[in-house]
């Protein structure tokens, strides 16, 4: 018989808040596969591809904020899960990753399927752990009861990631006819409340103090879900204290007018980025990753800045090799706190050196994008400004998360971003917008490339397709991104080397995976489909933006010499 | 400018006999694609898809017996080769896994595509080194060109397999204008002798007296190329002695009337698996896995069992839970030694039961081939039977390669087998018959199903569709195997969670890839399309047999039927 241990996973996971499963098919894993498929509250879907099953898992974890469960069969399988443990580990996302294995004494006897898999995820997990084998030993009922319970509270914990569970197991995969399959009811659960995060009395008042010493303040915020509150707070925290609020797209926190949205766009200007009227004294950051390269330049530039970072709990990065205060609280704690300090001695003409150039980085953006020749990047233009308002966006990585986020998504309201910038990968973009469209009802589109959308051609080959997705494909054939970069550029290597040169487009993709597919090559084409691809009764739509790869890099070399006439004058 | 040490690694790699470089795109990862892209000698591909170019490789290095250098940036982009790292640990391939990163102050600090790359593929290496940083002291350079010809050798060292060098990188990553791109003259080579694993003549003395204890030996081969010389010495062996040699398909052993090649169906009878008059007193085995279910568990029953399996160095698996004595010599070696020890007292009633059954199970297969209803068994039946003489196939896993096993290729003259029966995966085989096919110019053949087929579809995702590949899928609409099996089948799970229905052709795939496709689903139109198939000159072709996942279940119980009437009688 199965032993009831394992059945028992699927109920501490319902009992935990778990909802959603995602299985991969495969004979070692069968046990957990029936315990979840015939657990009366989980939601299971199962994907062939284990490397699109962990992004869409993912992508459903990133938008429920709960723990997702991944089960895949031993052997390589574990291996393919891998690039969406590592995206998960850097941008936070709770997933409970179980692997079925072999028992220890058949690893390494030339059996089928059988690999190496304690620990297999090196770094990129909180924990790993190893479930008890096929024991029926009192303590390792308990053990293995404690097991589940451990990984889901550390899962959870803050920050949230990824946790490993090896699984060993032995024959019978099935019951035997006849044989009961129930769940226990009096199954383990340790429950745990999360710490509030607070400061002590003292610490506010020392970093109230040390804020004094501050005239120019710069306050950024990294990747993270839409969070008006905490919007709302920062807000309030710049209007009492004069700092400056700086949002990539993919903060979501870009509103139009209120924070700086087109610093992507000014800092590309050399005498603008060299330009003392917008360096920092006190830079403050929060959340995760910019995509901003010309900001992370700007910023590790100023050689006196001092740099606080918000964060509860975890790894810090020194981004900008300036960090000199790590401070143990939530964002939004912080701002409430600060907001209601002493007024600093701000400088006024800090921020209106910042807001100057933040409405002259827009209006050369848009002046370039309303009268520039069609190319990928105007496609990006017209597709991110004409998006449906409280709709979601994904954003692939390579060249479609930097055009999003040179336009930003600041003029569209209730817009919400997602992008896998926890490796910055290209392997799992498609899947991971699959996973958020099946956990909600609003539109999800994906702005995403030749490169990155065949790569995970596998993320819509399932029987899950979601009415709500729609995909915008910038075809360039090729990765145009090295392009748009000076080595690769120059050398003659480029064409088969860098950018890899492919003849494909996604129609047949399209066609199998049952989207409605449409191929455009100019603005007007692409902006007369917008009606019915932005329209939620439409269903699954994929439109392909035909471009050139040479006249992409012609329109972006037109828009940097723009970009480098602004000055902060 | 790029650091020499870098670009030399290219020229240690042509020093040291490497050919073959699978490149994929990615920034990081420039100067090595420029170093191995210029370099006059090598052979330089690039696949955008890191899981398919690291199994492509695997394909190149199993054709050649040369190390495949495979080359990726930093990121998941690593984790993506992992699987078929995994799959090069266990068969014995040797591939040295160069990946980019950034330089370790670097690791952490939310900058793209950086994850923990060192180790990153934990016990499935041979070894893992980390190239030195950045750095022109002396040592450095000794360190750095030390740790390419280490990495070399120990990728080569008996038994081969897959060795990883971590590489950081700062910028720039491509020479200024005008900056010398030159392969140093006097890069370090540490040459390597391999031995030769002879035993002392005590040992060969020891061996011949302790094999006169035994009256019913047989040699089992496990997965190997074909070796004509020692297949010679293993048939003088058997001759001399009186013992019985048993071959998979994937041992490429197999002789129509000399080996035992139909094991796999007369020990599929139960009266005949039980039966003493097949039980040997000394298993000797050698090379790698075994197909044959039947046989696995045939040798486990058998407790009074001997085993001596031969292997010149590297761990050793108690596949049959019987291993008594390791012999460190090549089996080549082993079998020329013993062949002229004295002559065994053996039983030739052993010998005969075995070909007895052996032509036995032939005939039930045949028979039931020739008139049963069509299946995809009956499909891989007339598939294999009409391969050309000296070409090549590749078993996909899950039922291609168990229906290929029962069938066998022996009465077949110069085909040759091969299979990733290193993990078992269905993950790389199409892009390990793409790497194959690069290599050889006889016709490769793929066998295969829909769900390994577009599992990875991306192997054919490129610019070097190989003219003489040629792929068989059987399209079942989901993982058949499992409807095979008696616990998945009675479940109410099968078709939605086990088999994974899925309705998919293989047809767009083709047509994107550029492969000619043909769709049947009978044996008249499967063998009227052969003389094309096989045609050489024909051009890449793919051939979809569809099928129904019952039907095919139905076939295979008559199939079972008449084997279990097979006796020993």
């Amino acid at each position: 018989m199965i032993l009831q241990a394992v059945i028992d996973i699927a109920e501490i996971c319902a009992r935990k808040g778990v909802q959603d499963i995602v299985l991969s098919p495969g004979s070692r894993c069968a046990p957990l596969t029936l315990a979840f498929a015939r657990h009366p509250q989980l939601r299971v879907r199962t994907v062939p591809d284990e490397r699109s099953a962990a992004f869409i898992g993912l992508g459903i974890a990133q938008q429920t904020g709960l723990p997702v469960v991944l089960v895949c069969t031993s052997g390589t399988a574990a291996y393919n899960y891998a690039p969406a443990v590592a995206e998960a580990f850097y941008q936070h996302i709770p997933l409970l990753v179980l692997t079925a294995d072999r028992p220890p004494e058949w690893i390494d006897q030339l059996d089928g399927q059988t690999i190496r898999q304690s620990h297999i995820y090196g770094g990129h997990v909180k924990r790993s752990l190893d479930f008890p084998v096929g024991s029926t030993h009192t303590d390792d009922l308990w053990f293995a009861g404690r097991l589940i319970n451990e990984g889901l509270n550390e899962v959870a914990a803050y920050p949230p990631g990824p946790v490993h569970i090896n699984i060993p197991l032995r024959e019978p995969f099935y019951p035997e006819p006849g044989e009961e399959f129930a769940f226990s009811q009096d199954v383990k659960v340790i429950a745990e409340l999360p710490s509030s995060f607070g400061l002590a009395p003292e610490a506010w008042e020392h970093l109230k103090k040390e804020m004094q010493r501050y005239q120019r303040v710069l306050v950024v915020a990294g990747q993270n879900k839409k969070d008006e509150a905490l919007y709302a707070q920062v807000k309030q925290f710049c209007q009492a204290t004069g700092a400056v609020f700086v949002t990539d797209a993919i903060s979501n926190q870009q509103v139009a007018g209120e924070s700086i949205n087109y610093h992507d766009v000014f800092l590309g200007a050399k005498n603008v980025s060299d330009s003392t009227a917008l360096a920092p004294d006190l830079l403050i950051t929060f959340h995760k990753s910019l995509i901003s390269k010309n900001l992370k330049l700007f910023l590790r530039k100023q050689k006196q800045l001092h740099h606080w970072h918000i964060q509860p709990a975890g790894m810090v990065a020194d981004t900008f090799q300036a960090l000199t205060q790590i401070i143990r609280t939530t964002p939004q704690e912080f701002f409430r706190q600060m907001a209601a300090g002493p007024r600093l001695p701000v400088s006024p003409a800090f921020a209106q050196a910042w807001f100057n150039l933040d409405q002259k980085g827009k209006a050369v953006l848009e002046a370039f994008q309303e009268n520039s020749p069609f190319s990928e990047f105007q496609a990006c233009y017209h597709f991110l400004r004409s998006l449906p308002a409280q709709s979601q966006v994904h954003l692939a990585n390579s060249m479609s998360v930097r055009y999003a986020n040179l336009i930003g998504v600041a003029e569209k309201e209730g817009v919400e971003v997602f992008a896998n910038r926890g490796t910055s990968g290209i392997d799992g973009s498609t899947s991971t917008a699959v996973g958020a469209a099946l956990s909600t009802d609003t539109l999800v589109t994906l702005l995403t490339g030749d490169m990155a959308f065949l790569y995970d051609r596998n993320a819509l080959w399932h029987n899950y397709l979601p009415q709500n997705l729609r995909i915008l494909v910038l075809n360039n054939h090729g990765g145009g991104i090295f392009r748009m970069l000076e080595g690769p550029r120059s050398q003659p290597e480029l064409r088969a080397y860098f950018e890899t040169d492919q003849r494909q487009t996604a129609q047949r993709t399209a066609e199998d995976m049952g989207l409605q597919y449409h191929q455009v090559t100019d603005a007007a084409a692409l902006t007369a489909l917008f009606p019915t691809f932005f329209d939620l009764a439409a269903g699954p739509q994929l439109i392909e933006v035909v471009t050139d790869s040479s006249e992409n890099f012609a329109a972006f070399s037109l828009y940097k010499e723009q970009v480098a006439k602004i000055s902060n004058g």
